[in-house]
């Protein structure tokens, strides 16, 4: 069985169950200047992705981090070092790619279920 | 077990099936200008894989898009609108990145076995 | 249950498993200015951690490269050929993305346990 949580559009789903697996997409929902706010807001809806699909940041496996401007990076880790739960770190991986529109920072993330 | 079926060179797998998972990539099979046209060959591709694993388009769970000019993301979401399963909808995500020769866009779809 | 091993930093893991499947990240120890030499190093590493993981390379379902210079791309497919177990290649794609400092390539691994 598949669960799914619509996006903003009908056209994609924000987040999908499957198995043992959860994986859902944010970015921030405000398109603040600051690759450190758009982080922080972006891992905040996170959180409330994995809420509603039963997990939490505990148990999340892997994020790709992907940023418009990898000059930007130590802002972005350092949103990631309050958020993340230090006895359960994620493999993290972050690149440097073309975002949409105004958007600093785009995040996919795999969590197991809980 | 592990299914494995070839790409284009025998170095790489076009497909993979482990436990209740499909992975697919699929770029278009020919090189035309238009961002729409490779779109939606290549998601052509990618419902021919999933066949050929026993699944198919409404079992997608999340589809990463490598846009090579992400000024065409307009044309991209036209041909995905078309094509996806509303009822059914994948996660997506959509970054612009460097992508080989003449490929203006490559797709890489996990979806659950039926 | 989630197993997680460190990465250098300790808010991430270089590995983690979950289930049946195992995730490995990986880029090149030294900044070799060849991509050729650092990819060979990263795929060194790759094979570190999954047998850490109590799984090898014939194991590998999924490899996503991000190539720092997809003009190089060539050699990173010599490393790569060098490498890959003929009878279990991985599903693989190549993106052009922009990575850390002198990072020529970063290469995410998932594979199944054995």
């Amino acid at each position: 069985m598949i669960v799914r949580v619509p996006a903003s559009v009908p056209t994609r789903s924000r987040t999908v169950v499957s198995g043992n697996f959860v994986m859902t997409v944010a970015v921030a929902s405000e398109k603040s200047p600051s690759t450190f706010a758009q982080t922080t807001q972006a891992l905040s809806r996170i959180d409330a992705s994995l809420r509603e699909a039963n997990t939490d940041r505990k148990s999340i496996l892997s994020a790709i981090v992907y940023l418009a401007d990898m000059t930007k990076k130590e802002e972005m880790n350092r949103a990631w070092d309050n958020w993340v739960d230090r006895d359960n770190p994620p493999l993290r991986a972050c690149l440097g790619a073309t975002l949409e529109g105004d958007d600093l920072v785009e995040i996919i993330v795999t969590a197991a279920k809980v």
